[in-house]
């Protein structure tokens, strides 16, 4: 199989490590010559936002993104505005941590009205694009697998994330594709490359089979049945040339030590990416 | 909520009472007043064909479906020659029990080459229209939830489906609608709308929170977030009026005595289809 060649582009999605603190993340993925990082809030959060920047630099490392914004759509007004303000806090923890991409996960519906609840994820992006504008991080709308609908996000395909994302400047919005959301889809390709210079970020991990789980099921690359290659060469077809994330939920790999986790993952990447 | 008045279209799909035999669902349907069941394959073949005809016929039911033909994609020829057989079989069935339609469950991927297996549904359907032409039985695509992509069927949305079936005249092929599968379709409603009188079957039960498990964790009608009664409203304003079938893999539910269980579907199915 042709090789990457290169970890270049290579960035640990913090939630890979999940047992790891931000400072041992960070830790980890310098001792393991990767260049790039893509932390999460409540890591962020418990570090201290100041000293999470400065144990980012100081080590080296690029940010990919911030996981996560989102979560739009609520039953009240109130509610709505509680989410919006939330977003301003992660917009300006983006910033602060020189973080391109904020990464929106759109979220639930609030009632059994689908429709309405997709409503509310544009509203809500609509509300944030100015404020993430003046702080120079970009919102990239990531569609999850619609088996998440329920609980975690209403915009489930690339096509309905690129139809949200194309009412906007294209200095502002975008989407990020993550295979394991987005594999199943027969409308992938045409859909990747309409996103086209939209793409803020590409995931990569994989589908096994069976899946030991809805939540936390995620495999290493090379270990389910993504044809993670084919979108990778897509995914830069169409245009995107940015860091790549490794984003694993799974149980078993969370519990075994973060270095092994980091060189399995260097070596599938460069095997399977 | 407006009630849809009577349970006339109310189908048993066997699966829901998993425990039973075909005889005891019969019997079970027509202690209930229940005047439709959809058998299935491997409940038939325990009884006999001939036999589970005349259960069927001496209770006075009517067939809604049988389930189930399809999973074509193999990694050899022989495999898929193989399949194509046992769908032939399934077709004589179908048309021994009086079936109109045998549901296609299309299968998952032999290889990691969705495309390819794509491909080989197509085909499967295409070798498989004269013979069921010749019995007077339509094939149904059932387009199945994306998690199932990986392991049980490639066709993951109802556009796909749709576009599947057109490619056959619409006396030989058409879609089921199963809401469990749709619900979260951002395009379910178009395509519902163009499916129109290519729907050859409609199912229910509903999406829990939190689901819980992949396979068994279908709900009863009510109990999840799926809008069910809207998606009757637009199935029929398709053109569909035929049996609506209630299915439901839940290992709670099956735990439960038939009777109990299909008391239950009566008044949810009142209540929220």
């Amino acid at each position: 199989m042709e090789m990457i060649g290169s970890t270049d582009r290579l960035s640990l999605n913090q939630i890979t490590t999940e047992r790891w603190t931000l400072q041992e993340a960070v830790e980890g993925c310098a001792r393991a010559g990767i260049g790039w990082i893509a932390p999460w809030r409540n890591r962020v959060a418990e570090a201290g936002l100041a000293r999470s920047r400065q144990l980012i630099q100081d080590a080296g490392l690029r940010v990919s993104s911030l996981c996560r914004g989102g979560m739009f759509p609520a039953a009240t007004a109130s509610e709505r505005e509680a989410r919006i303000e939330d977003n301003r806090r992660a917009i300006e923890e983006a910033a602060e941590l020189g973080a391109e991409v904020l990464v929106l996960v759109c979220g639930p519906s609030g009632t059994k009205d689908i429709a309405e609840a997709r409503k509310q994820v544009q509203e809500g992006i609509e509300r944030l694009v100015p404020y993430a504008r003046e702080h120079g991080v970009k919102l990239g709308i990531e569609p999850l697998h619609p088996m998440y609908a329920a609980e975690r996000s209403v915009i489930s395909t690339l096509s309905q994330a690129n139809t949200l994302a194309e009412q906007f400047d294209r200095q502002d919005v975008g989407v990020v594709v993550d295979v394991f959301h987005v594999w199943w889809d027969p409308q992938l390709y045409p859909e990747i490359e309409r996103a086209g210079e939209r793409i803020l970020g590409f995931h990569v991990s994989d589908w096994i089979v069976p899946t030991p789980d809805m939540l936390l099921g995620r495999g290493m690359m090379g270990d389910g049945v993504i044809e993670i290659r084919k979108i990778r060469h897509a995914v830069e077809a169409a245009g995107y040339r940015g860091p790549i994330e490794v984003e694993i939920f799974n149980r078993q790999i969370w519990d075994q030590p973060g270095d092994d986790v980091i060189a399995l993952m260097k070596n599938r990447y460069l095997e399977h990416v």
